[in-house]
């Protein structure tokens, strides 16, 4: 395996202006896996109630996806019921229940101890730590959110010392750093430890400061965003998978993943759930990042 | 004259978080023009009143612009006092007194009457109208605001018809056009009138649509911006300078001229009032528009 992932793996009951679907596949660590898939191999930590449908555990397996290190407990999967206002903006959380994720303990196998990278979702600072130390990893990436940058914030410095590239939210980077302006936050969070840093902008794209340079991406142009969820993660599976294919991490290297990141964020709020992401090909995932091009490339 | 600005002067009081300045110069007129002087001859038709300083109008002259058409009137000057938050968004308008830009009648004199470009900021769609009737311009460029938009709807889509290239904020093309998506708003805007549109997003930058093409550029990193004020003048400045300068309306040339425009629009929000735009060169502006390019380009 190239890349690790730990996260969420939940069933999301999500309401936005264009629909509403009930317990469909969710959490970080499946919109990550799913579209790292595309570009190298990847295994998931994590772990689902026995209510978890069958059915998704075999569609990560025909992504090809190692899912050994799923747990499943008994007990009941994370749920989440969010709805969306017509911003398509931050949702409104109806109902969260953590059932056996509240209790989530990170199984790494010895086959999982050496990989390219291992990506952190936004889950405690703690359950972070600790599977860093068990996994030998080139390069850790991490995410993280308001809850524990208010919450578990020691712990989170003790993270973003050790991590070498941080992919975060604009709101979560500004809480983060306690910088309004973007360029000093990310500065100050570089400060922290992370070489580079991706600051996720919603519609309006993303932003990679690697040492003292800056590489901007736009959002993709889409009429309609069906379902922003997993939007973020799934930037970082494209992310994560271009860069441990490759195992170059050089700036020039690192934007084009910026940009297979944003491509396949682009691809994943097209549709409900994770199903924007799961009949791709090599081509149109190509197609989609060259447009990039197109849409900021001018001569003076 | 190549480009003939109509629309406010001012004399602004501003405070922000890092300071505070009295009685400055403002006015979508007076940071357009200062901004596009750099490209080419600029005249602008505005109105001042009696207790307009002197000075400011020997700053417009040292900067080429061409001011006869600024009529000088009994009373006083329209006074705005804005005081900008921690994050530099929108201000609070603490006071705001039209004065003579109340009962402002554009003069459109002989010489005036044939240019290259015709810039409308943002003031009453009826005065927009009627100094399209008196200009004859190969381009027309027009701005608007949120006030126009909701009280004067109908001239303002008068206005809109006859327009080549519509500059507008992203709040206000969301208005305009009704629609939360930017792309959808944008081409709900198009059907008004207008070939082009540029949409103004702030820290996001700025987007071109032209028929069906796209063209984003993101806003020039700045630790510092000092004061917003103008920004958007500034930007419109720059964009219109640069075209009328060329005369070529290609998309490919538009987007070179959004380039200049968001670096005008950098220069000015780094320091208060125009004190940003008054004196730079040449090599400073290109210097800055190619770092534009530096932030964007990327190999697949």
């Amino acid at each position: 395996m190239k890349v690790i992932a730990v996260g969420s793996i939940a069933l999301d009951t999500i309401k936005t202006p264009f629909g509403e679907a009930k317990d469909v596949l969710g959490g970080s660590a499946s919109y990550f896996s799913i579209s790292a898939s595309y570009f190298t191999s990847v295994g998931i930590i994590g772990v689902v109630g026995k209510d978890f449908p069958e059915e998704f555990l075999d569609l990560f397996r025909k992504m090809g996806i190692d899912t050994r290190g799923i747990k499943i407990e008994d007990g009941k999967t994370f749920r989440w019921v969010g709805e969306y206002g017509y911003d398509l903006g931050n949702p409104k959380t109806l109902d969260l229940q953590l059932n056996v994720f509240e209790r989530f303990e990170p199984q790494v196998s010895d086959e999982m101890g050496n990989v390219e990278i291992l990506f952190l979702a936004a889950i405690h600072p703690e359950l972070q730590l600790e599977v860093m130390k068990k996994v030998n990893a080139r390069l850790i990436l991490s995410d993280t959110r308001d809850h524990w940058i208010k919450g578990e914030r020691n712990k989170l410095l003790e993270v973003l010392k050790k991590t070498n590239g941080v992919l975060i939210n604009e709101e979560e980077a500004r809480m983060l750093s306690e910088e309004y302006n973007i360029l000093k936050a990310a500065r100050a969070i570089m400060k922290m430890g992370p070489e580079f840093l991706v600051i996720k902008r919603g519609e309006y794209g993303a932003v990679l400061f690697y040492k003292e340079r800056i590489f901007y991406v736009p959002a993709y142009p889409l009429e309609v965003i069906f379902d922003p969820t997993g939007a973020g993660d799934s930037f970082a599976g494209g992310f994560a998978g271009f860069l441990a294919h490759t195992g170059d991490y050089s700036f020039d290297n690192i934007k084009k993943a910026v940009v297979y990141g944003s491509a396949m964020g682009s691809f994943a709020v097209e549709k409900f759930s994770v199903e924007g992401l799961i009949n791709l090909n090599e081509g149109e995932i190509l197609e989609r990042a060259k447009k990039f091009r197109e849409f900021v490339e001018f001569e003076l």
